[in-house]
């Protein structure tokens, strides 16, 4: 095992790092690059009439651009707001839907399990007096009608699924995850129309170092209520990464790059699953969900659905992430996503050799299983 | 007074929004401008072996460097982390400090009144269990012992003083924010050397917009936490916002700009406060502090101190935001200082066409004070 450890170099799987972009980014080289003197944006402010007054208008109107090209979401009467990533927007929207209600006790957030392995940290960290993690929401039980937050993630992180919420009472409040409702890993059926969306230029473009992710609110208040947290939080977001989202967005809604984005998306994700798939076959000790392909509006097509990670199962009594492990793989466990540890997300976002080199060491992975 | 508010432009001084920093930076033109290519800084990760994995390494030793040509904080032996803003890493310190304690109730946040402005509301806005605006130092009453954290502002906002803590307990726990211990603002006495000490690139360089600050950390768990909350918050910090900071930092630190930054930087604030203190003489009705000249080792000379706020005092009963209000002069009021309404907050950092037009209106305050 120590001489294994010693000869493997650790693959990464675990965190969703969209690394896979890299090469698309690169390979339209140097034409795309921004220029930004000593003198831009040294003020707080970018936009002081708006709500969202460090928002550049240009990248709002980047950001409303993407999503009628793409048809993904309804921005036509909602208002925008930027975030530092939509880790910061969902404490946002937490904020905005609980701090109105001045809750004698913290008010429940909870999401269908498997369910996003941040969503309880992000929660509780701060032992907020506001809101606190509830759980899979499956398990929620109604406490005198008192309200809750359900986080929906659509497709959903860790498997891949389209969701909806699953408590449906009359007392909730809803925060749609929006991140991965985009061409590349799944097929756009209609544009969504929630209270609150949330999207994020990681997962879209794979700019995850830029920190620049946007919500679609319908309602004015519960906007302003989050740009009060943006601006407490982080007194808004670097004018640097607005203007390098603006100008990546600007090219992908545009289509000004020699290959259109989305499709090269799109190969790189179906060639990975595919050679997923054909690792998996004639085995039955690791799975995978199935997708059906479905109508995708944006490819005007039927299309393939080939998520951004790979929700494994293995027998039950096996922890997976710990076999995962002792090949120098590193995958997330079932148990941060709410799941038993026979579960593991592996990240089908890295670089191609990193995913070569991983299916080269399934083989093992698989012995390993059998036994 | 309606005829008035549409006669004038409304002034505001309310925020110390740095754009008076927007002359030098245009005077150097466009020599030192950044260029970031599409494929650049996608990946979460700047530095995957250190704790701050998301702070890039050329960031951090130009932090370094400006603090050791500068001379106002030790770095040696201390660790650096990068945040969006000074402001939240006075959140990652709190945090940092608290949660370690474990604590069965909310620690206490003091500082000196008058504290600066936004500390009440950082400690306070999620209701946390963890820390809680506990008021002026000066005021608080130590309960069995029971720890608390002292915010030590220095040179202060609102009033310039150089400042250390009032508390002296040893159940005690120091942040130190240094954002405007640089030589425009006040002689830089000695290297400063605290436990935690917070600086931000808004206040030293005048770049607002790209929501920069670091922290100089003493203990490594503690900076470790620190990381930890910035990762749960916004998972670190835009790679575009620090790829320009590292930029300018450098710039100053090998003073390759045709006039020295600090240089430029003392000579406006000294010319405003001039201005001011003209402005002043032979009125009762408004004071502003004065500040001895002190030897600074950095200018290798004793100098005037120009803070980047004037704390203005009218006499007892004046509500004196509201009587600037009138003249449509925005500044910030007393109250939120934790003082009387008699003082308000005036903002040195803005526009040279924004300072002179104040300077025209204050014969008409002086007026209204008098009555």
């Amino acid at each position: 095992m120590l001489t294994n450890l010693n000869q493997q170099s650790i693959l990464d799987f675990d965190k969703g790092d969209p690394t896979m972009y890299e090469a698309y980014w690169k390979s339209i080289g140097d034409d795309f690059k921004i220029t930004i003197s000593a003198s831009e944006a040294l003020s707080y402010f970018a936009n002081p009439k708006s709500f969202c007054w460090f928002m550049l208008p240009k990248l709002e109107q980047e950001i409303r651009n993407l999503h009628n090209v793409v048809g993904n979401a309804v921005v036509e009467g909602r208002h925008i707001v930027v975030g530092n990533g939509s880790s910061q927007l969902i404490q946002a929207a937490l904020y905005a839907l609980a701090e109105p209600l001045d809750p004698s006790s913290p008010i429940s957030v909870v999401s269908a399990a498997p369910f996003y392995s941040c969503y309880p940290q992000i929660a509780d960290y701060l032992r907020s007096g506001l809101f606190e993690w509830g759980g899979d929401a499956h398990a929620y039980v109604d406490h005198d009608d008192q309200p809750y937050i359900e986080m929906v993630t659509s497709p959903n992180n860790p498997d891949g699924e389209l969701r909806g919420p699953v408590v449906n009472k009359a007392n909730g409040m809803l925060i749609h995850d929006l991140a991965y409702y985009w061409p590349q890993y799944t097929a756009i059926t209609k544009p969504a129309d929630h209270d609150i969306m949330l999207f994020t230029a990681s997962k879209c473009t794979g700019h995850a170092g830029s920190r620049i992710g946007w919500a679609i609110v319908k309602d004015a208040n519960v906007a302003k209520q989050m740009v009060k947290f943006l601006e407490i939080s982080t007194i808004g977001v670097s004018k640097e990464a607005q203007l390098r989202a603006l100008s990546i967005l600007e090219m992908i809604s545009t289509n000004s790059c020699p290959t259109n984005f989305f499709e090269f998306g799109q190969s790189v994700m179906a060639e990975r699953w595919m050679k997923l798939r054909e690792a998996l076959q004639g085995t039955d000790v690791l799975q995978v969900p199935d997708f059906p392909p479905r109508h995708c509006n944006f490819k005007r097509n039927y299309k393939e659905c080939n998520p951004a990670y790979a929700w494994m199962k293995a027998q039950e009594g096996i922890n997976l992430e710990g076999v995962m492990k002792e090949e120098s793989i590193r995958v997330r466990g079932g148990g941060t996503f709410g799941c038993p540890s026979n579960y593991a997300r592996l990240s089908i976002l890295g670089k191609d050799n990193d995913f070569d080199e991983f299916l080269k060491r399934f083989p093992s992975v698989f012995k390993r299983l059998a036994h």
